[in-house]
């Protein structure tokens, strides 16, 4: 029978083990991100003056405090006490899912925490693409994937409009967070959305209608 | 025979006529904006944060200042040289248009000359909600018109999301305008779309599938 002494070392030895997993599995599934700055950029008005669409990108990759305000000004909270975002939500339903290909992996973003949590292993830029070169280089390939289960009591055609809405008010976010960073990004309807769902792993409600490529343009 | 003075006189007075007709027709037809205002305001990432959808209205009118600078904000020309927008439009395509439906009359924004243009007459702001009762009193109603006849290539499904994508873009421009402005402002697919393109007399191409109320906060 152990005495107490050692049950004690036991204990702690196990604390230590599995708080240094948590560690490594954190290190692995998580990027941590930065809170996102809040101070300087541009005013609105000169972000919407500078707004565009870019299609060729430098592969020069984004530091994960850009990842930190692109993300928050995409789809993150603004309001915590009722987890209100920048964009709208259709009525009471959170049905987006923002993932991002990037050339490690594949992450999700997860605006309540805001942290970016590991999807999947590999390299799917180029398949974010229905055939755009410049899509498969630049560092970041935001995939917008929408649960359109959760849209009831509509017609087929008013859901596929509330879905490509909401995804496209979070890309117009994206749009100005880069003309006031000065950066560069395309908004894409060319997405071969049910293949990319299936190599994702999507659950059969959560449809691809567009992706967004962001970076830092090519000089 | 009339005499070549008599003729000149006759033009002279003809031509005065139509300059105070234009002029008379102008001064109903047209809202003629003042320049937007690109200075002032707050910057974009303050702007997200304070973005929010508003339910409740005061019946006070907007000035043409603000008519000016929300409509710019909204699908203004940001590189005249080649008709750039602050949103991004589909292809090549310019397919949206703006109406403005307000307590006197139903306007047509017209971005490349920055202009509103008189559409009809008559209060038909109750008429762009399939029952939001603070709608028919809040000074402007925004209707997004879209001419589904100019997205070839594409299938049903791609051109409704891709023209609610377009829209949708418009509308976070106009809802981080009201943030950065201090007005409100709430974007609405509960819209009678079909009911109110007859009532507006659009071409049947013309589809409604969004407006957007904007004014100032009930207080």
């Amino acid at each position: 029978m152990a005495t107490r002494r050692e049950v004690n070392i036991g204990l702690i030895s196990s604390v230590a083990a599995a708080a240094a997993t948590a560690a490594f599995a954190q290190k692995q599934h998580l990027i941590d991100l930065p809170p996102p700055a809040m101070a300087g950029g541009k005013s609105l008005m000169q972000s919407l003056k500078d707004r565009r669409s870019t299609r060729a990108y430098s592969d020069q990759a984004l530091s994960n405090q850009i990842l930190s305000d692109l993300l928050w000004a995409a789809w993150g909270v603004n309001r915590p006490e009722h987890d209100g975002r920048t964009a709208p939500h259709w009525r009471d339903v959170y049905a987006l899912d923002i993932y991002l290909a990037m050339a490690d992996a594949v992450w999700r973003f997860e605006p309540k925490s805001h942290k970016v949590i590991f999807h999947m292993d590999g390299d799917l830029r180029a398949q974010t693409t229905s055939g755009q070169p410049f899509v498969a280089t630049a560092p970041l390939n935001l995939v917008y994937a929408f649960d359109m289960s959760k849209l009831a009591g509509t017609t087929e055609t008013e859901a596929i409009a509330a879905a490509a809405a909401c995804v496209a008010m979070v890309g117009e976010n994206v749009y100005l967070y880069c003309a006031s960073a000065g950066l560069a990004t395309v908004f894409r309807q060319s997405v071969p959305g049910e293949k990319l769902a299936r190599t994702l792993k999507l659950p059969p409600s959560q449809i691809i209608q567009f992706a967004q490529t962001v970076g830092h343009s090519q000089i």
